[in-house]
């Protein structure tokens, strides 16, 4: 046995997961509920699993990137807006501290939204992620945004998938944001995301049929908003959660209410040296309540440093 | 050849379609897509498939199938609102009038959605409307509403799904209600509705974690709502769309304007003989606008009384 560890591995559908009790409980559940004939077994038409994405599928240090979007385009948009130079939260942003822009609380952050998310159609937003996506750079790690994905669950979503999953984002992060990259970064198609959103008006420019994006909220898809994004947008609860925040406690939460079997997973950040390591006290992905709920709601906590072999895929 | 027709019927996947142009036009749009290597090829990730329900895939006479549930839902309920007596729409629909509750128009349709959609969970909403499609019978055809699908309809949408499209309802209806019979009465998956939708708010009830459906609009998904709900929900452009008056107008117009293959398809309830016959003079399923654009739009025309054998399924 010990003469083939290649054949081994190459059997492992979770590698850069360490062999202990939280790989143990992932493989068992998967194994129990596709098990035919077994008291846990699920059809495949529920085998639903949502995950959130900042925190969770990707990095969220040291602000949310879809934030870096929203600074970047500021400054992409700043020469047709010289008024901004005296407006917050413009004025911060480009003035190279987008910190102070966000003290504004939730008008700035609408305020940068409505500037650099709304006004353009869809595709013209989506074309402009993607773009944004080649070329910006991680400030401490110079990868791709799109590198700063946690291999492990590259890996968990796959393993998922190959049992008869259909796999979900449920992100508080825009919905548009996300499907410019979600199919190819993660294999989730559009349809399977699902995040907050803004309203949208159907028109005719020269007379061709587009959809633009608005300065009004349909949707915000975090806590509370998590289950009902999931009630809206899919319409079945679902069997598998993965979160890290405080903002994942709700869909945790309605995921392990059900009747059957489920699993809930929260990620919680505690490497510094290979990614970053917060929890209660971080401004970005608070994880506290959720984290102390964890023991009695038989959520499995993945300890990121004790947990994985391998953090990010440019590490292997 | 001659001699072995139950074979050749069996290769047949639209047996209820008469052999003429029109199915052919379905049979080359699908056959052309799925073809390996050629010009018009679409990758099955592209193969969106959007269905109007009302008149598209069940019939819709003499009213809306939800607005009889409704009605009904109120006769029932009323014991315990006296008040409804004095007060519109429910006083005409409790004197067995529901033709003159619904002149009060928008306004009339709202208190009627709010006493009979709105206050309950979702799973008592979808509850409520399965054992209702259980006993309420069609006043004509005395059949359970979901057997009031059209035959012809269920074999296209086989036949997409058996050719890797992904078949999607795109209806101005609640999207509630029809996830309550989607799936046996379709085989579309309820994550794969998009109908007019309330907001929801999420709560712990006895410490059980539910949705609660809200008297709020979300989503009016008709006309220009309906790209627009495509766009929320699925985030891709159709390439076949199906529907059967000017409410599905701007639905046909956004998925025949994409750039690849695409086909668009409008009912025309032409037999008032196994069916009914109307278009643009009819208060429920107008169609006028869409039926003067299909021709050069290059919309395909199906004639209920000259392309179908069978409507119904119970007919055979
Ligand atoms: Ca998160
Ligand atoms: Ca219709």
């Amino acid at each position: 046995l010990v003469a083939c560890p290649v054949a081994v591995k190459a059997a492992d559908p979770l590698p850069s997961w360490k062999d202990n009790g939280t790989k143990d409980a992932i493989m068992e559940f998967v194994a129990k509920v596709t098990r035919e004939g077994g008291k846990d077994y699920l059809p495949p038409e529920q085998r639903i699993a949502t995950f959130d994405n900042d925190g969770t599928l990707w990095a969220e240090k040291p602000i949310y990137f879809q934030l870096v979007y929203a600074v970047d385009k500021v400054r992409e948009m700043a020469p047709e807006h010289p008024e901004w130079k005296d407006q917050e939260p413009f004025a911060s942003i480009l003035k190279g501290d987008p910190q102070k822009a966000l003290e504004g609380g939730k008008p700035a952050l609408m305020k940068l939204m409505a500037a650099t998310h709304t006004g353009m159609t869809g595709e013209e937003f989506r074309s402009s992620v993607s773009e944004w996506l080649e070329t910006a750079r991680h400030p401490k790690t110079k990868k791709r945004y799109t590198e700063m994905v946690y291999q492990p669950m590259l890996e968990l979503l796959r393993h998922l998938r190959a049992n008869g999953f259909k796999t979900y984002i449920v992100s508080g992060g825009g919905i548009d944001f996300l499907r410019a990259f979600s199919e190819e970064t993660y294999g989730i198609p559009p349809e399977q995301v699902v995040g907050s959103t803004l309203k949208a008006g159907y028109e005719l420019r020269d007379g061709t049929p587009v959809l633009v994006k608005q300065a009004e909220v349909a949707l915000i898809d975090d806590k509370e908003g998590k289950p009902v994004g999931i009630y809206q947008y899919i319409g079945r609860r679902p069997v598998f959660a993965a979160g890290n925040s405080d903002g994942d406690l709700q869909m945790l939460e309605y995921t392990t209410a059900g009747a059957g079997p489920s699993f809930g997973l929260l990620l919680h950040h505690t490497d510094s040296g290979r990614e970053w390591a917060y929890d209660r006290h971080s401004a970005v992905g608070r994880l506290d309540k959720a984290l102390k709920q964890a023991p009695e709601k038989g959520w499995t906590v993945v300890d990121m440093q004790d947990d994985w072999r391998v953090v990010f895929p440019f590490e292997k």
